[in-house]
């Protein structure tokens, strides 16, 4: 006999909460978004949102979040030891998500609306691109203990010259974005970084 | 005794209908300008904007344009005979027009539109981008035959080395754009553009 699980309902309600926020997005773009809309497609109360989040903004970043299991948005960076490879992942695999038509709507979608409303900004730059730059960071600093990268070098502009590049041709579609051109990214990231010779 | 000078009196109306998009632009954002509103502010008929212009669009573009005396958007990229030089003045140029509080508001406004509007966007890829990194290409072709740049790099990726990183950390606002910066992200450049050694 079943007994009600309070816990998994509320895990239940979480992921429908997440799931509505994620879909109302990608159909019709995150300014159309609010709290009202989300409780109506997950079937939960208005207040039930309101008692877990402060925002439609926060929810949103958690859907975004969700989809991965770690807090870089699914983008992992491990350390093999092979620099030049651990970094190609993480380039190809950001190549693909640009590449994928519903995360690229989604992306520029909440680009142009983050540049005009700076809390929304903040959420994704602390909890989304933020994780991300520091596992680059933790990477690279394993890099330079193993005399790979300058140990001068400044890590926060080696961060940029990887993510820099490809954001500027995703932004600005200027040229496709294939798994060559990360790798080429890598390499020219590589060069700059190396300690002096 | 004076007599009419109808291309004296065009060029003046062709400078109102500039300078009143810039400023409007300025003052409501992109998104609320209308044709209707240059005319007024430019006292002109419509009908004199769009025998000149096909958008409001086209009217804007022109007026970023037309701040500066060239094509790059008032970017020059001279050449010296030496790179570090000439690309340091380049992005420098670039930090402290994103500096300026009035140029950053216009741009990320014009970001944001442009990314919801593929005409825009265009227009902007097409006349203001296109342009700058057209001449960047062209000072890295100078270099590559003085043996500074290797022969066999992509100049494509190259300027993404150059204008990625500052573009990354300008819409993200991750750190502060300073000159320091801008230099640490030309001798980064230099080093992965360098020939074999």
């Amino acid at each position: 006999m079943k007994t009600p699980n309070p816990a998994r309902r509320s895990e239940r309600s979480r992921r429908a909460i997440l799931s509505a926020a994620f879909d109302l997005v990608a159909e019709a773009g995150y300014a159309k978004l609010t709290v009202e809309a989300i409780a109506a497609r997950a079937g939960v109360g208005k207040q039930t949102i309101y008692r877990w989040w402060p925002s439609k903004g926060a929810v949103f970043v958690d859907a975004v979040l969700s989809l991965s299991e770690d807090d870089t948005g699914g983008l992992s960076l491990p350390d093999t030891g092979d620099l030049r490879a651990d970094l190609s992942g993480v380039l190809r695999a950001i190549v693909d998500e640009y590449n994928d038509p519903r995360l690229d709507a989604m992306s520029r979608a909440l680009t142009a609306e983050s540049l005009a409303d700076p809390t929304l900004n903040s959420e994704i730059t602390a909890r989304i691109l933020g994780p991300l730059l520091e596992v680059t960071k933790d990477r690279l600093r394993s890099a330079q203990r193993a005399g790979q990268v300058a140990a001068d070098a400044d890590l926060s502009v080696a961060v940029e010259l990887l993510y820099g590049p490809i954001y500027h041709r995703w932004m600005l579609r200027t040229h496709p974005l294939t798994h060559e051109y990360a790798d080429t990214v890598v390499e020219f990231a590589l060069r700059a970084l190396e300690p002096a010779h």
